[in-house]
């Protein structure tokens, strides 16, 4: 590291340097708390379970009554594997050839350094501005998700504090940073299949019933079925089967039970309690039995065009010059648990071409780009 | 043991007391043929690999020229598994409320005495018999069965010595004995089906290609297909699939690849060419790419009503009173390599509840009943 380091490159190198891997937060939530209180803001911190988490917020011009432009994001990061398979060691960032290399450089430090410097230079240029900014940060997202923003949320609701809109730093973009923007992900619905039959000898099969045979024309439906035709925003909803198992190995007897892993990624055009009504009616009429556990991982959600988006829009628009593309695609995030308390929601984030991998990195440049609009949408909207 | 013993029971028990687990035959083999050539049989010992097998046979009043009754046999057993799991131990014959006990005694060692004593009370009445008398033994029929059976037709054939009739001792019997017999046996034709498609994540289905969404149609046809109707002596061909395996085992993985294990039981009413053309077809018109290995493990064969079904069928009503049974059900037996020779097969034995289990046993009444339908058989086809 050089004295040439921008201030988001500087935090950004500092928050890496600490090895927190999920759950723990290694000194990382102190390091942004300092900073923030620093320039005006109220912190709680709030431990649920081993995790560490914090809200914080700053009231501008209106007080209390102000609306609330949140940065949501994590301190976590996923696990190294050995680090001896990395170029440069994982906790010890280096920029080499202008890519910032470290664990979390992409998801998502650096990020977080980005919003924090954002919101300083915000907050010096407009110490009285309108509204109130707030950080929603756990150490808890690439891990079980259940001591993490989640638990924030029914803090925040119990308080009836509402946040307005709310950028989450995870890494959206795609070839250069603001190509694309996360405002809404689709919602994810597993099954858990067994369809029962009577296990017997391939010779005498009007002594067993085969659960494959009974199966397949149901699994057919399922497959060619039409759920929805998706939106503007969503592609349509999608069936899959991940995973099919059935039969003892030996080739000559009939299988008692067939298992069937299966997900839906759905749109807001349909709930899951239809898909689940749906695809047991599908059951029902092909006449199985069957055991059928359902895992909800997300509801999908979506946030149109309006203040939010238009400011992200505009600002990514005149600090890179890009249209950027609104997407719903992909995996889901931690977006989904603040989505339902009515808040708009956005994705915006550096390159997630490395995440999770092995050296991880992100270009400095596109880091000190997404400082700028992070700190244009605070204009925008607060100025 | 007493000297109470039938000459059939003393046999068996001789022959049980060998520890002849394929391909083993620990000298039953040797104990067959030293009574058979004492009655007029010539023996050819033919070892084939491992294997011992034998082609015993004498000469009636019409010298070589006559028709061949043969029986088949073999003096094999599968493995007893933990001895400490059987009441008695399995090669220490006992009879034992009636029922004599031992590995073997049912498949077919019990079978194979009735033969050898059914000849010497036969040859004894009527030295000048007509035709001819043979034996075909192998100690392979549990095993592979590739040096049994199969290699010494091969040698009959090149000799160009025809089989008119033959008994394969297998323990057709449901209740009492000579209650069925099977005039033939459905084929088996298996096939080993890997439908390929592109990997890929749940959540990018466009990217993918989910051969297990490809295979549902076509496996619903081939589980809806009649393929014939039977016929007087055989059931419709069933196709039933034993094995189904797709998956990585992560919920959010399309998988690349899916495979079946499958298996034809077919009439004679059509052949594994047609099924396999019929397959194909089926498979090719749902435009599936895949890998198909089919294995063919046993041709059907029948033997309808004639010299041998009915001496035997009229054999079984005087010695025990009952209306036999035509079968074609079942597992395969050494009688399909026997029945392409175009001779008549027919499998007659004991009761088959026991077989391949703990605590194998049969009836002894039965097992002398069994000496005598064989004798009377005989006597009706030789006499």
């Amino acid at each position: 590291m050089t004295s040439a380091l921008s201030p988001t490159l500087q935090l950004a190198t500092d928050l890496i340097r600490c090895r927190s891997v999920t759950p723990e937060d290694d000194g990382c939530q102190e390091m942004m708390i300092k900073r923030l209180e620093a320039i005006g803001f109220k912190t709680e911190r709030l431990r649920f379970g081993e995790v560490d988490n914090f809200w914080s917020i700053r009231e501008g011009s209106d007080g209390a009554s102000g609306p609330i432009l949140a940065f949501a994001g994590h301190t976590d990061v996923v696990p190294t594997g050995p680090e001896a398979n990395w170029n440069n060691p994982p906790f010890e960032p280096q920029i080499i050839d202008g890519m910032l290399h470290g664990r979390g450089a992409a998801d998502m430090k650096g990020s977080l350094a980005s919003m924090v410097i954002a919101c300083e230079n915000f907050i010096a240029q407009h110490p009285d501005h309108k509204g109130r900014i707030a950080f929603l940060i756990t150490s808890d997202e690439e891990g079980p998700s259940i001591n993490g923003t989640v638990k924030v949320v029914e803090w925040l609701e119990a308080r009836n504090t509402k946040m307005t809109w709310c950028i989450v730093g995870e890494p959206s973009s795609t070839k250069v940073v603001g190509d694309v923007i996360k405002n809404g992900r689709r919602g994810s619905l597993g099954g858990i299949l067994k369809v029962k039959g009577i296990q017997g000898h391939v010779a005498y099969p009007h002594l067993a019933d085969n659960p494959i045979h009974k199966l397949a024309p149901a699994l057919t439906e399922l497959a060619a079925a039409h759920w929805d035709n998706g939106n503007e925003f969503f592609p349509a909803t999608s069936f899959q089967v991940s995973n099919i198992n059935g039969g003892t190995g030996a080739t000559n007897v009939i299988p008692g039970e067939v298992e069937v892993v299966f997900n839906f990624r759905f749109s807001t055009e349909l709930t899951d309690q239809i898909l689940r009504e749906r695809t047991e009616a599908i059951l029902n009429k092909h006449q199985l039995t069957y055991e059928l556990q359902w895992v909800l991982s997300g509801q999908p959600f979506l946030t149109p065009r309006g203040d939010l988006v238009n400011a992200v829009v505009a600002a990514i628009k005149t600090e890179t010059g890009l249209d950027t593309e609104l997407s719903t695609s992909g995996g889901t995030s931690d977006g989904r648990f603040i989505a339902p308390t009515g808040a708009q929601v956005v994705e915006l984030g550096p390159i997630n071409a490395t995440i999770h991998k092995v050296n991880e990195c992100i270009s400095a440049d596109d880091l000190n780009k997404l400082t700028a609009i992070y700190e244009r949408t605070l204009k925008t909207l607060l100025a």
